[in-house]
């Protein structure tokens, strides 16, 4: 199988890496346009080689486009275009509505399956990817009935390969839920950070205190903009949607701190501290080593 | 050296531990008044004998305080009266105004130093303690200059055999900033678990959807209510000031979204990337094994 990955950052990077460690692809051809990042993919060793779209997309069986948002309304439908009746699209992306909206009435949507594998870090670029990044992650695959059989089943080895769990799930609620439990988490770091760096302009001091748990919740703050302005345009009614209910919840805390009514403020706390159900499910499954039964969904 | 530590939880629990490695005492001696953690602390062997206060305190050279800030209050005192004329008593607690407020007077307030080593976890009690936890942190003493010369150097020796950096400053700085760098991170928690978890009435899905990044920043929201609202109530007002800043700053990010000012959210983002610098710092100091010399400050 002839696998092509288009853009060779920290996702495609890491699938590179992982597809060759699973002896994956008979021939896996990678794309990349940015010159240092075809430096740094090629020194890493990432593909079998380095090619530009149109000879990379020519007789690959599978077609995986790890773009940012913006590039992938546009990028997308024209790869649809451009590939066999047989080859099989998807892509990495972290929004799905704008993107599924866009191919609904394309002549061979049902060559695409539309994903999202929940997992990355705070880091950019093909020096950022490594192994094992996706391992007992969640993917979400959206509309998946809308996407044909051969093109489910490749998706599903894919994900496989990578240790990957699936969800299925519409892109509508996929982007609602991503606003909440990603995108979201994402502005509050971007926003402390700020908050912090504004005091600091008067003391400096304030660097030898960070300690671990500040470092923690500020972490993904070094995320790139350049990725995450797309997703803020593309998932935007969402992401208001939760980062408004952020500010009452916090407005209810800060009120509770206001009014020093101590047991409000403690019941809040309380209330916060069974995210641990959360974390402990996540952990349990990511010390789990069987992903979720491949198949189509119901 | 005979040394007392008062609490065995995360903080008493850690010390002890280092000080058993590090041959610190010729005597170690703990006082905890839970019943289960005095059995856990026992399990643990962290110290050579738990004991009630007053036999704890009899002949001590060091007496290390690791209670809840509100508890510190009332117990510093009283045990600053109990001690001979040459004990040294410090503390660990994370509010440093009140506290100092509170022994300005005091006869012995000499023999008392005021400190606050900004490492932690999320977690607490006996079972969370663990070596090494104050390795390469730093550790803030407070108005050293009311603090005798025999008392900060057997503080300091603590300290390095903790392994922890010194930074010096009045207790009402280190209130400012320990509301910004920590006491904020916290309710940043709290309260996006508490937003999510609201969601997740909902949809129980979302638990499938948190990542690596999801769980990095709600990581504080596990903290202990019962040691978190003494905290938040000694220093509410830099507290209020850091959450009120951060709503600040959340609302202009939000507003940038709203106008679909794209320029404007980009060097918001662009501005918090700028923390690295912070973490850098922070990861720099952790890999150096040195601390800062000892002596009284300036």
């Amino acid at each position: 199988m002839k696998v092509a990955i288009v853009g060779l950052g920290l996702i495609g990077g890491s699938i590179a890496i992982d597809l060759q460690a699973a002896s994956f692809a008979t021939e896996l051809c990678g794309v990349e346009t940015n010159a240092e990042h075809v430096q740094q993919a090629r020194s890493r060793g990432f593909c079998d080689s380095i090619a530009p779209l149109a000879e990379a997309l020519a007789g690959a069986d599978l077609v995986i486009l790890c773009l940012p948002v913006d590039s992938l309304l546009n990028v997308l439908p024209s790869v649809l275009d451009q590939v066999s009746a047989q080859t099989t699209v998807t892509d990495m992306g972290s929004t799905k509505s704008a993107l599924c909206e866009r191919l609904k009435n394309h002549p061979r949507r049902q060559q695409y399956v539309a994903a999202h594998p929940m997992a990355g870090t705070e880091y950019s670029g093909p020096l950022a990817a490594k192994r094992g990044l996706f391992q007992n992650r969640t993917t979400v695959i959206c509309e998946s009935e809308l996407s044909g059989a051969l093109h489910l089943r490749r998706v599903d080895a894919l994900f496989d390969a990578l240790g990957l769990r699936k969800v299925f799930m519409s892109a509508k609620d996929h982007d609602l839920h991503a606003a909440y439990i990603s995108h979201l988490s994402h502005i509050s770091s971007f926003v402390l950070a700020n908050t912090v760096l504004d005091k600091e302009k008067d003391v400096s001091a304030i660097f030898d205190l960070a300690g671990g748990g500040f470092e923690s919740t500020v972490r993904l703050a070094k995320s790139s903009p350049e990725m995450w302005n797309p997703i803020f345009a593309q998932n935007r009614d969402n992401i208001l949607q939760a980062l408004n209910a952020y500010l009452e919840h916090l407005t209810v805390f800060r009120d509770s701190l206001v009014a020093q009514k101590a047991p409000a403020t403690y019941a809040l706390m309380k209330n916060a501290n069974s995210i641990s159900r959360v974390l402990q499910t996540l952990s349990l499954k990511s010390a789990g080593s069987s992903t979720a039964k491949p198949g189509r969904p119901s």
